[in-house]
């Protein structure tokens, strides 16, 4: 049977198992909803035994617990690791939903729910493409599948367990379906992500605050001080001024600017949409060049003397700052944090004394487009969506990305359809049912003609 | 009756009643405390009569009373006008007091308790000194006494009750004891303090908090630029940056840097002291120099994007920064607010808009050392001390100065007998017996010799 055959045959039940999730509330951070969690665990089990795998389970973490599921087609076969997550961000504010979080509705061909599309409704396109190939697609791959519940609030566990069970997951390639594309008709592969390297600094000036009037003018605030340094740490003309920080950043290709330039992109209707009057950023690059491919530098938070209303006159103690660096590919994050504190501290006066603590890391990425997988991903896209799918870089971090590259020394391919008008994380978050058909058509492309 | 002899005979009803003064918590910040407050005044209603005052009367105010009592030897004498405050610091934190801060205890010749010195102690002094030329000194002056409850909570009713009564406070000198010497065996008189101007900044970037991943890079992130515009702010030379702020600024004379050389100053102690390695401020300034003849920039507290546990990104929309300058004579306060404000905005770039709104202001204050009142309270210092006392500027700025100088049009001799080990808004507050006797006889010489 032909794919869109089995899809429209099918169509009723698929719809009712994709609600049967989204009626859970797997909201990862809240303790309540613990129960849920397990109760949307057990489900996923049923429906990936029902879909055709050989075994699935539920397995214990010390946070939410992980689903696993594999069809071992035949052990000399490669081996596809599928993975998504069952749990939810906060439905909050309520008010501003047009309907139940947790009780889908369709209207005007979307489904309107939280998870709808992050990650329930993209994990399913996944359970359905390989449903049809089990049946009626002659899978070449054995399968694996992976479904955890803790991604919403930095999958603090899955790290532990990929190492823990790096036999059972071996494999050769990650698919994932958990990002978006430019446009219902403009496909796009995410293949890049910046890495992240993340501090606190605290500056600590006198033992205890001061009488700014007594000691102002004569003693070294550790709040102006921090303002000193930070402001060092990026030119006038945007560069980072850390010494050797981009000892191992490559230029930009002609070929990649060119890949970049090709993605449609309105900087008035951009500035618009946050509110701003003019952008800023490194001199020579545009605007998707500094927030994908481009390292960042940001001050994420900052503290220090009196906060409250009124005027306190203070000298304060102590100031303290969060900073993070965005990071490109090549860039070692423990170097780069390295660098980062040896720089402050020299840079530092010594009528304070500065700490600086290396609070978290990741490593970039890029799934280099030559890679098979990859492009199978794009005759995917192609056949579903009538387009090839743009190469995109972006500039967040995925986590679980670089976990499966470093535990499992395995390559990702992001095989998103999600569109930035499903709300994800925000209310009335939704999903087309017209990409969702597409996107299981677009896998079970992938599936055929993947050569690896 | 000599001075020192009438003080000898009346030691232990002087103590009395100031202990009795020192029993009622006047914690002028803490709502249960309003009916001390309320007792205290009326306590020194009967102080004041019983000292020989022709009235004295609990005034109300919009916070607590104002206790003011006035002696009219004469309708065409010259008139001096006392000033002092019944209300005290917060005792905590309790555990670090020796003895009960609202029971006081002699040891080692010291009174222990919140208040002793300020202002109930010093205060004191002036009464009793008051009644000894009441009874044998010869007063050839009208005298006014004033008392407050709200000196610790910043005189917010002061200003009004002073605009209020500008007839019946009519005067031509003030005279406060709640300020301190430099030593025990070295005398000093505060002849200048630096007045304030306090702004609050409030950077605003993009119209909410963005993804630091997708946005880092190319949109201005507020709290960086707030730390660009405040490092700005003042030069490697510790000058201040804001134009034309030092238009007003006199430089110190030779004689004034001699004078203010000429006090006893151990910069290691002072470190110490402070926590400190080393000590920062503008270039070609002594550290007295800097922390009370010159004007300051200070960053009084910052805050703006994450500022909670562990490392979370975020380019957050605003960044908000209290900032003050500390200045000196002949600085209008309200023309460095609105140069500080015009630098601000001509500063900020285009990305983000920056709103500075001045809080807060008050005026340097001098007083001549030429002035007769300063020459009565220096040769009071020399009989009671028997040396003559330094003038000194001071840093900070008490507000009471500038009300009195601006609303009654009247100089303020500020007679204070404090000590810096007297631990004034801290634990074990206490009063030397030595000193409080000392200071009675100044202040009587002061009555003997002022001529105006």
């Amino acid at each position: 049977m032909d794919i869109k055959d089995y899809i429209n045959e099918n169509e009723s039940r698929f719809m009712d198992e994709w609600f049967s999730l989204l009626r859970i509330p797997t909201v990862s951070s809240c303790a309540a909803n613990k129960p849920d969690m397990e109760k949307c665990a057990v489900r996923w089990q049923t429906l990936l035994m029902e879909a055709g795998f050989d075994k699935a389970e539920v397995m214990p973490t010390a946070g939410h617990p992980i689903v696993y599921a594999e069809k071992i087609v035949d052990p000399s076969f490669k081996t596809i690791l599928v993975y998504g997550h069952y749990d939810v961000m906060p439905p909050e504010p309520l008010e501003l939903w047009k309907s139940n979080p947790f009780e889908p509705e369709v209207r005007g061909g979307h489904v309107w729910a939280r998870g709808a599309d992050d990650d329930k409704g993209q994990s399913m396109i996944q359970l359905k493409a390989f449903e049809y190939m089990v049946r009626y697609g002659h899978l070449r791959y054995n399968v694996k599948f992976i479904l955890e519940g803790e991604e919403e609030i930095g999958s603090p566990n899955l790290n532990t367990f990929l190492k823990a069970n790096c036999r059972m997951l071996y494999s050769d390639i990650v698919l994932v379906s958990d990002t978006s594309m430019l446009a219902p008709d403009l496909p796009s592969i995410t293949t890049g992500l910046r890495g992240l390297a993340y501090w606190e600094i605290e500056v600590t000036g006198p033992n205890r605050d001061l009488h700014s009037g007594h000691f102002g003018g004569a003693v070294a605030n550790p709040i102006n001080v921090l303002c000193e340094l930070l402001a060092k740490v990026i030119a006038p003309d945007g560069r980072i001024t850390i010494p050797h920080f981009y000892d191992e950043v490559d230029d930009l290709s002609d070929e990649e600017r060119k890949m970049l330039s090709d993605i449609p992109f309105d900087e008035e209707r951009y500035k618009t949409a946050i509110g701003v009057k003019a952008l800023r950023g490194e001199v020579g690059y545009s605007t998707i060049e500094r927030n994908s491919c481009r390292p960042s530098f940001d001050i994420c938070g900052i503290w220090g003397g009196y906060t409250g209303e009124g005027a306190k006159t203070v000298l304060p103690s102590k100031a303290f700052a969060k900073v993070s660096c965005r990071l490109v590919p090549r860039q070692n994050h423990e170097t780069v944090a390295r660098l980062f504190v040896d720089y402050m501290q020299a840079m530092a006066p010594d009528c304070v004394s500065v700490k600086v603590t290396s609070l978290h890391g990741g490593e970039a990425y890029v799934c280099p487009i030559s890679l098979p997988a990859y492009r199978a991903a794009e005759a995917g896209f192609y056949k579903a969506f009538g387009r090839k799918p743009l190469a995109v870089r972006r500039g967040g971090s995925i986590p679980v990305v670089s976990d499966f590259e470093q535990v499992l020394g395995v390559k990702t391919i992001l095989m998103g359809f999600g569109l930035e008008s499903n709300a994800i994380h925000s209310p009335n978050e939704n999903f087309s049912i017209d990409i969702f058909k597409k996107g299981i058509e677009a896998v079970v492309e992938f599936y055929r003609v993947l050569e690896m």
